[in-house]
C-alpha cells in the first residue's frame, strides 16, 4: 500500500475496499484530477486495470462485464464532462439493474462555482438513476473519516448488487497533490495507531449482507391456489431474467407451465432446455393463435416480442408479475398481481406447496408442435437472410459462449429465429433503456470477464455510434466475434408508419449513412471480411470461432427487401400454423 | 403547415415558433418518438435540417453552431438513453454560456415507470445544468395549450440568449400516432377558429425582452476613481469575453490599460489590435515580469494561461470583475469587485465618466516592449515545433476565418504562440468545462454557420474520443481544414508531477493508444496527408486553405520532447525579457 500523502492513502483504502468487497477488475478513464484513484489502480496486485480513453465507452465496457459476472466494475474518470460521457450507461445500469460503481473524481470543494477549469456541479449528475448519490468528504488522514470511507465504500457495492441491484455514484473530491508525492501528512504513528482504517480488515471492512425477499406466505398460498387450478396456465421469462435455469425447470415442472423464453432472459439457452419444453418460435405465430391463457406468471423485464406483448394484454387472465424489489415491468397494466419477492424463494415456495396440476395436456400440446412445426419451417425456408444470420449465429454458436446482441433488428431476429438450445450460451443486450449506444463496449466488456468465446451481432447504426469501444480490442486484449448486419442506415424504421411518408422518411428516417465500414479494421486491428450469401456467412462465423484475434464479418442488406422478407414469412408462418 | 393530428401540429407548432423566435437551422438525431418533431423540421422551409447518427456529436454541432450565431440551434433526440448523451454538450454550454436549446422527446406520461421501452425519466435529466427544465403537457388540440405551448417555445429561446446565457431544456412527450396520419384530431373548425393559436403571429408569439443589466451608478463612480488614479492598470479579457472589439478599444484608449487578450477571448484577432495594443505572448514572460498592476479589470471566463492566473493572485491589485450576470471566473480569490453589468453599458459608464488617467507610460512601454521581443524571438526561434503548428496556423489564417481549437496542448500553444493580427479570426474553443470531448462536431458545427474557411487544431485523444463528428463532414457538407496534432497521448501530463511516476504514467496517464488515424480518411471522406516539417506544414496548410473539401493534415509529435522544448523556449525568454 502506497501512503505518499492523503490523497494516495484515501485512493488506496477505495481500491482495497473495493477488491474487498469482491471488485477484480476497474475500467479507467485518463485524467487529472483522478490520479490518487488511477495511481491506487494501477498498484493494486489483484483488481486488473483496464483504461479507454472515450468514457462513454468506458462506462458501457464496465456495464458489459458486470452483466456477464453480477459483480460491479468501478468505472472512473476525471472531473468535468468526463462525468457526463458516463450518464448514457449508468442510466442503461439503472433500468436493466446492472451492478455499477461510479467513481468520479471532482475538483475541492472551494473551486465549485469559481470558473475553475473542469469544474462542474457534478453532485447528483446522474439524477434519479441511481440508487445512492454521494460526495466524499475530502481525504484526510482521520481514523473515523477513513473508516467512513471503508464503510462508504462497502456499502455502495452492496447496494449495487442489492435486490434491486444498479448503478450508485461516489464523487470524489481531491486536492493537490495529485500524484504521490511524499508529504508529512501520513505520519507512521499514525498507520501504526489506526491499523483498521489504514489497512482494512481481512475481508470487507463491514460485511453487509442485503436482506432477501421472503414472499407474504399467504399471497403464496394464494396464488398456488390460482397455479393449481389453472388449465392453461404460461410462463414467461423477459430480458435479464433472476432466474436460474434451473429453478425455471423446477418451476415448469411442478406446474406443466408451457415456457415462453426472451432471447436474454437467460432461458432460451442453456441445460434446462433439455429438461423442460422451452419455447422461442411465439413472436412469430402467437399473434395467429386464438386460445389464451389463464394464468400467467412473469419473470424479468418487459419481453423484447410485441406479438407476445399484445397477446398477453388480450388475455383475459390472472398475470402475476415477480419481481425482487416490486419494480414493474409491464406496460400494458393488464397484470393481476404484483409481487414482491426473490424470484428463487417464490419459486421454492409455490413447489413446496403445490399438491397438483390442472394444467391441461392439450394446451403443452399445442405449444409443442407449433414451436417443432415453426422451427423446422424456418430451419428450411429461412429465405430472409438477415433473419438466417441470427438463426446461424445462435445454432452455431460454441458452447459455452457468450452471445451480445444490439438492439433495433438483431435482438428482434435473435427473438424470432435464435432457436431453443441446451448449449451454455449467456445471451445478452441492452434492454434496459434499449438504446443503440454502447453496444460494441458492452460486449467487448463482456468478453473481458471469461475465456469463452464472445459472439456480437450488432446493426450499422450501433456499430457506428460506439466505432471507439473497439479500441479495446488492442487496448485491453479482447477477442471477439462482430457480425456486423449493414443495412446502410435505420432499417428499423421500416417497421413503423412513418415509412410510408418520404420525404422526410429517407433523409431524416432510413437516413442511410453510406460509410464503408472496411477501414475500421485498419484502424483497430480488426479482420474485416465482407460475406454475401448465408454459406460464405456461416463458413466466415465458424473461421471465425476457430481463430485467435478478433473478425469483423460484415453482412450487407437491403433493409426495406429483408422487412418485406419477414413480413412474407410471418404470413406464411401464420398460415400454417395458426388456430 | 401539417396539421395531421395533434402531434404533428404540436410539432409544426414547435418549429414554427422557434423560426420566428430567429432560428435558423436545427440538429436531429434520428429516431422514433421524435417523429413529430423531425418531421416538422424536415418541413419547414426556412430552418435548415442537420441530420446526426450519434446524439453526443449532434449536441456538440449545435454548440458550435450557436458559438458562431449567438443563436441557438436546437438539438433533438428520441427518448431514453439518446438524451443522456447530449448531456456533455449541455454542460459545455452552461459553463461556457452558450446558447442551446435541447428537446427530448418523451414517452407519455402514462408510460413512466411502467417497465416500457426506451422509457426512462427525462424530467431534470441535465440538473442545474440547465436555465430552464420544462416537461411540456401531452399535444392537444387546445387553444390554451397552444397558446402555452407557444410562450413556451419564445421564453425558452430568449432565456437560452439572456444576460446569462445557456442551455434549456423542453422534454416533449408525445402519444401515438407519431407520423403524421391524418385524423379528426384537428379540424377545419378549430384551425379556423383559433388561427393564433395554430398559425401564430408574424413574428414571436410574444415578443420576449430581456433586461440590460444597468451596473450601480454609485459604483460607476467608485470604481472610475480607482481607474483614474491608477498607475499600471491592467485590462484582462478571458475566454468568450462578451465586448466587442471596439467596445474593448474604447475602453483602453479611455484608460490607457494595456490588454492581455485571451486567445478565445475574442480579442486576440480583430481590427481592435491595428487601434490599441492588444497583448498576447505574457504566458511565457509574466512569471519573470515583478511589476503588479495595481488596477485590474476583468472581462469573459478564466483565462487559459496559468502564468497569467498567478500573476493577478499575486498582484496587491485592486482587481474588478465585470460579469452580466454577477457569474464569479476567479478561482484563486482574489479580486474585489464584483460588478454585475452589461460590458458594453460599463464600458459606456467609465468612458463617459472618466476625466483623467494617471496611467504611467512607463508600464505601457514596458509591455509594448516585451511583446514586441517575444514576438520576434518566438517567430525566428520557434524550435518547438508543435507550438510553430499553432504560430503558423494563427499568423497564416485567411481573413475572415474561423480557427477551432481543441483543450490540452492546442488552446495552450495557440495562448503561447497565437501572435496578435487585425485579421477577423472568430477563435474558438470549449473553455466552459474543458473537456476533450465533442471537439470536432463543435468546429464542424461553427463551420455550418457560415462561408469563411474554418481550421480546427485537435490533439490526437479529442480526435479520437470525436471521431464520430467527422461523419458530419460528408452527410451535412461541412468543410474544414484540420490539423492534427499527434503526440499518440495525453502529452499535457508531461506538464504535471505525474511524469515522474512511471508506472503508472506511461499506462494510466500518457497511455499511448498507438493509433494510425490515416483510415479514418478513408471512412469519412477525408483528404489525409502526414507531414513531418514545419516547411512542409506550412505548404499543406495553405494547400487546404485554397482547397475545397476537407483535408486532415496531421502532424506527428514526441510529446515528451515536445514539452522539453517549450520548457527551453520558457527559460530563453525569461532570461531575456524578464525584469
Amino acid at each position: 500500500m502506497r501512503f505518499a500523502n492523503r490523497n494516495t492513502l484515501w485512493g488506496t483504502v477505495i481500491a482495497d475496499e473495493l477488491h474487498n468487497a469482491g471488485v477484480r477488475a476497474v475500467s479507467l478513464a485518463p485524467g487529472s484530477r483522478c490520479t490518487p484513484l488511477t495511481v491506487a489502480f494501477a498498484d493494486h496486485e489483484r483488481i486488473d486495470p483496464y483504461s479507454h480513453l472515450d468514457e462513454r465507452s468506458a462506462a458501457f465496457f464496465a456495464l458489459g462485464r458486470a452483466k456477464q459476472t453480477g459483480v460491479p466494475m468501478p468505472v472512473v474518470c476525471t472531473s468535468g464532462t468526463a462525468a457526463a460521457n458516463f450518464h448514457p450507461a449508468v442510466i442503461e445500469a439503472d433500468e436493466a439493474r446492472v451492478p455499477m460503481v461510479v467513481l468520479t473524481a471532482d475538483r475541492p470543494r472551494v473551486l465549485q462555482d469559481s470558473g475553475a477549469n473542469q469544474t462542474v456541479d457534478q453532485e447528483r449528475l446522474y439524477g434519479d438513476a441511481v440508487r445512492t448519490d454521494r460526495t466524499l468528504p475530502e481525504p484526510a488522514v482521520d481514523d473515523r473519516k477513513l473508516r467512513s470511507l471503508r464503510t462508504t465504500i462497502a456499502r455502495a457495492v452492496a447496494t449495487s448488487m442489492g435486490p434491486d441491484p444498479g448503478p450508485v455514484h461516489l464523487n470524489v473530491p481531491f486536492e493537490k497533490p495529485l500524484e504521490p508525492v511524499p508529504t508529512d501528512d501520513v505520519s507512521e504513528a499514525f498507520i501504526e495507531e489506526h491499523p483498521l482504517a489504514v489497512s482494512g480488515r481481512d475481508g470487507p471492512f463491514i460485511d453487509v449482507s442485503t436482506a432477501t425477499p421472503d414472499p407474504n406466505p399467504e399471497k403464496i398460498d394464494a396464488l398456488t391456489d390460482a397455479i393449481e387450478t389453472a388449465l392453461r396456465g404460461l410462463i414467461v421469462t423477459g430480458p435479464d431474467s433472476p432466474l436460474s435455469g434451473a429453478k425455471l425447470a423446477q418451476l415448469t415442472e411442478a406446474t406443466g407451465f408451457p415456457v415462453l423464453a426472451d432471447p436474454l432472459s437467460g432461458h432460451r439457452f442453456g441445460a434446462h432446455v433439455d429438461r423442460v419444453p422451452v419455447y422461442g418460435g411465439y413472436d412469430s405465430y402467437l399473434d395467429a393463435f386464438e386460445t389464451a391463457p389463464d394464468v400467467v406468471v412473469r419473470f424479468g423485464a418487459s419481453p423484447t416480442s410485441k406479438t407476445l406483448r399484445q397477446y398477453l394484454r388480450d388475455a383475459p387472465a390472472r398475470q402475476i408479475v415477480v419481481d425482487s424489489a416490486g419494480e414493474w415491468p409491464e406496460a400494458t397494466f393488464t397484470a393481476t398481481d404484483l409481487l414482491t419477492a426473490d424470484p428463487t424463494r417464490f419459486v421454492d415456495a409455490i413447489t413446496d406447496r403445490l399438491d397438483r396440476t390442472t394444467s391441461s395436456q392439450s394446451w403443452r400440446d399445442r405449444f409443442t408442435d407449433m414451436e417443432a412445426r415453426y422451427w423446422s419451417f424456418v430451419g428450411a425456408e429461412t429465405t430472409d437472410f438477415e433473419g438466417g444470420v441470427l438463426y446461424d449465429v445462435a445454432a452455431l454458436a460454441p458452447d459455452p459462449s457468450t452471445l451480445f446482441v444490439s438492439n433495433s433488428m438483431p435482438v428482434r431476429d435473435l427473438d424470432r429465429f435464435g432457436k431453443p438450445r441446451s448449449a451454455s450460451i449467456a445471451a445478452l443486450g441492452n434492454r434496459g433503456a434499449s438504446g443503440i449506444d454502447g453496444v460494441t463496449s458492452s460486449a467487448l466488456g463482456a468478453a473481458s470477464a471469461g475465456t469463452e468465446p464472445l459472439v456480437l451481432v450488432t446493426g450499422d447504426l450501433a456499430y457506428y455510434h460506439d466505432m471507439n469501444g473497439l479500441l479495446a480490442v488492442d487496448r485491453c486484449g479482447v477477442n471477439a466475434t462482430i457480425v456486423l448486419v449493414n443495412n446502410d442506415g435505420g432499417g428499423i424504421f421500416h417497421l413503423l408508419p412513418i415509412e410510408e411518408y418520404d420525404p422526410p422518411f429517407t433523409d431524416f428516417f432510413n437516413t442511410p449513412h453510406g460509410l464503408d465500414f472496411e477501414p475500421t479494421g485498419e484502424l483497430y486491428g480488426l479482420e474485416f471480411e465482407r460475406v454475401d450469401s448465408r454459406e460464405a456467412f456461416r463458413t466466415a462465423y465458424q473461421r471465425s470461432l476457430n481463430s485467435d484475434g478478433t473478425q469483423v464479418i460484415e453482412v450487407a442488406i437491403d433493409g426495406e427487401q429483408s422487412h418485406r422478407h419477414r413480413e412474407r414469412l410471418h404470413e406464411r408462418v401464420k398460415a400454417q400454423i395458426g388456430d
